[in-house]
């Protein structure tokens, strides 16, 4: 399977701890070794960075995992490829344009009949289950919103049930964002922590690193880590229940049940 | 204005030196510090470094100088902004998706009324120029041709008639590939360099360093630089003349009249 980590914050904040931990689990404290990505949002731009190689002997995420590049959103995903070989064009997250926005996708799980969800806007690159159904996301979601929502919102709640469809397939933990919502939605394995003043210590579970977030935040600091199985232990993190989902805006729990 | 940069070959390349050459143009031999970006293809796959940071002094950019990702087709752009505001969204390449294909394209030059493009499916993120006549592109061409040709040369034709058109509108020297088509677009400022068999030393103009690429191929390799101004000074760039443009498939000339 994969492994999968968003970031989603009320001010621009980076992720090199979490990253850190992340990326040993591609081949090194974990299996995930056919490749990992990431994408930051700044604003309504995004940027990714991706390569094939594991994670842990990769160059360019050590560069990563040591550049703080400070966003509001950002999905990362380590690789242990079921559906489709091993290459860029398989290699998440996807980012496709709708709406004018930048919208970013990753996926763990596996689809089963997935040639069967139809699409005609947003054709897949690569050969993944995973590009498919993002796709199908898109595609779907253009069919019944032409134009952007006033309410975002609204949409995202339809992004859900689109999702309900999605795991009738197989298993399916996705994140998804378009820089200010981040959407985690869970078939069997997705947890998540929100951190906010009073700011403690946090311990990798992955590598020997420790910080102190209240060295690097303000009190008014929001900034929630979704991620496949905790990253730290010495925190409590949230198991996201089989079956359901979380939405995030900046930071904060928006789900109606959930707020 | 701006500046490109492209390789096109037919064995996977580094673009190391130029892209070294380059940068040095982003705020230190020259005035484009508004942002840089370069993006990568393997095979059909692709993956872009970009940032909103002068390319001299990023060290985002030194990182991808000094570190050698093998492609055959690569574009990249230092932007001297002066349409939309210096943000990562109106950075260049700009890359979609067309015909379940990754198009990566970057303009240099300046367009005035561009607004009266009409757009239906490719939605312009950004507020630049470059990018909504890069939709424009996508768009014609979804239309023109809704299924990928079998002959993607015709489709290569049909993007430099559309450029014809965007010319009318001011300074439009672009870039575009899919991978494996480099088309090189060229209103008032391109050259390009073919390099093969028997390989000699080049000295970059924008810095002390020179290859010997006789050390770095064999002699089966054609590697075709595309840029704004010649990026070396002991060999002989071709000008790309105004009004004209530069087919390329895997390095080699496939324009019909200049094969």
């Amino acid at each position: 399977m994969c492994e999968l980590l968003a970031l989603t914050a009320n001010t621009p904040t980076d992720i090199c701890f979490s990253f850190a931990g992340l990326i040993e689990r591609g081949g090194n404290t974990g299996p995930h070794q056919d490749g990992w990505g990431i994408t930051f949002y700044e604003g309504i731009g995004c940027r990714s960075f991706k390569d094939c190689l594991p994670s842990c002997d990769c160059k360019i995420a050590r560069f990563v995992a040591d550049f703080p590049i400070k966003s509001n959103s950002v999905i990362s995903h380590i690789r242990q490829g079921n559906r489709g070989k091993i290459c860029l064009e398989n290699t998440h997250p996807f980012t496709r344009e709708l709406w004018g926005r930048n919208i970013t996708f990753a996926h763990n799980g596996q689809l089963s009949k997935y040639y069967e969800l139809k699409n005609d806007n947003y054709v897949a690159v690569g050969s993944t289950d995973s590009e498919l159904a993002f796709c199908w996301i898109l595609n779907e979601l253009k069919k019944k919103y032409p134009k952007r929502p006033h309410n975002m919102a609204t949409a995202w709640r339809y992004v859900v049930k689109l999702c309900n469809h999605l795991k009738t397939f197989g298993v399916f933990n996705m994140l998804m964002t378009d820089g200010a919502y981040m959407l985690a939605y869970c078939t069997n394995n997705l947890h998540y922590i929100t951190r906010k003043a009073p700011f403690g210590k946090a311990e990798l579970i992955d590598q020997d690193m420790t910080v102190n977030f209240k060295d690097v935040t303000t009190e008014n600091d929001i900034v929630t880590i979704v991620a496949t199985k905790p990253l730290t232990d010495n925190e409590s993190w949230t198991q996201i229940m089989p079956g359901t989902h979380r939405l995030f805006k900046y930071g904060v729990c928006v789900t109606p049940d959930q707020r």
